[in-house]
């Protein structure tokens, strides 16, 4: 297969059939703008396998995404599509850089879900941007802005039933879209522990990548509890 | 006098009347959240000078604001406001922090006025928030925002016109906005080099802070050359 692009969690080939692609998601863990690297065994494996769990999870609920099926234990058929170069941020409870930012501590639940947009530039560091920064500087349209708000927050509400029922609360996400080739803006990138943050809600303890942030160990064990969690909750 | 409160470039001393405060500007000069001091002899008395021209310009533009009268050559008496914790920047042309977080140059006219929030907290680092993040935490609500929005277009119209009459083109500025005793939303703080972006039509030489912010030297000379533009233009 034809590497098109590697990041730094997965690669994306090409397919002989152009409008699809191949995601293969890597052991590599990293954070702060890559600037930590780490890695673990079968991680690569265990974010497909939630990732799949989440696609197939969302189309139930109505959203569309890139997803098409699983090729391999690391690898998933998706649907060509240009990227919109925006990280959706779904947050439900203060924590991460918005509580690093007002100085507040983690865990205030929100009043309502709050949705917000940062600039995919690895150079420049992902900046937030307001949107009205995005509309005025022709980064996106209003239009644009309001259909991702719009499916973020439909993800939202059906992820936090999800992670709920097996005993997670969905703290905050990140979301990436591209547009199909009909033009049509569809959920793509993945959702799995590297892009959400996720505490036990009995013992509020971290399940997700502030584990790798933070150095609070058992990387590898918390992310294979979220897969098993949402395989018993689905199956129920 | 009792003083109240004193700023990087400014004090805050009660006044007699407990309605009203009284508003000396310093001599001092600061910039990067104040890790970079400065100052020059006489700025006080010209950054008094251009506020007091301000004011009075927009109050005939219909914008009401704190100033009452001059006092003297560095001091005006304002009414008592409960200042709203945010600094509204208003931009024009790209310039600043914006420029350096978009990994822009500086100097692209905007395809319209860009309004921003940025709250007031030193120890933060005054960071920059989304309409989205302010109303979801409730630190303003949403008619305060858009009052907010609406006088600084007023003013940015207005400061346009009065600045292209004397050569001056108006890149940004920031605002403060306060509640008087009437809960009524007003102007406060100052307008001056300190917190605009002011470039020659014809040279684009910067006549304004950057020109501390930058070592570009003579900050005292285009100071001076801005109070004595606006005056001639008032005049005219």
């Amino acid at each position: 297969m034809n590497l098109l692009y590697e990041g730094k969690a997965k690669k994306i080939f090409g397919s002989p059939n152009d409008t699809e692609l191949v995601m293969e998601f890597k052991d590599s863990l990293t954070a702060f703008n890559a600037q930590k690297k780490g890695s673990f065994k079968g991680k690569g494996e265990i974010n497909h396998d939630i990732a799949l769990l989440m696609f197939e999870y969302l189309k139930e609920k109505g959203v569309d995404s890139h997803f098409i099926k699983s090729e391999s234990s690391t690898t998933m058929r998706v649907h060509r599509v240009k990227i919109i170069p925006f990280e959706v941020v779904v947050r439900n409870v203060m924590a991460g850089s918005l509580a690093k930012k007002l100085g507040r501590k983690e865990g205030e639940r929100l009043p309502r879900a709050l949705v917000e947009f940062y600039f995919k530039d690895d150079a420049l560091g992902d900046p937030f941007m307001s949107e009205e920064q995005i509309m005025v500087l022709n980064m996106a349209t209003n239009e644009e802005l309001l259909e991702l708000k719009r499916q973020a927050l439909i993800v939202n509400g059906a992820l936090i039933d999800l992670f709920k029922s097996v005993g997670i609360n969905l703290v905050d996400f990140k979301l990436e879209f591209g547009r199909n080739l009909d033009g049509k803006i569809i959920l793509a990138d993945e959702i799995s522990p590297d892009s959400c943050r996720l505490w036990d809600i009995k013992t509020n303890e971290k399940m997700d990548k502030d584990r790798f942030r933070q150095d609070l160990g058992e990387v590898d064990k918390f992310y294979a509890e979220i897969l098993q969690r949402l395989r018993e909750g689905l199956r129920a």
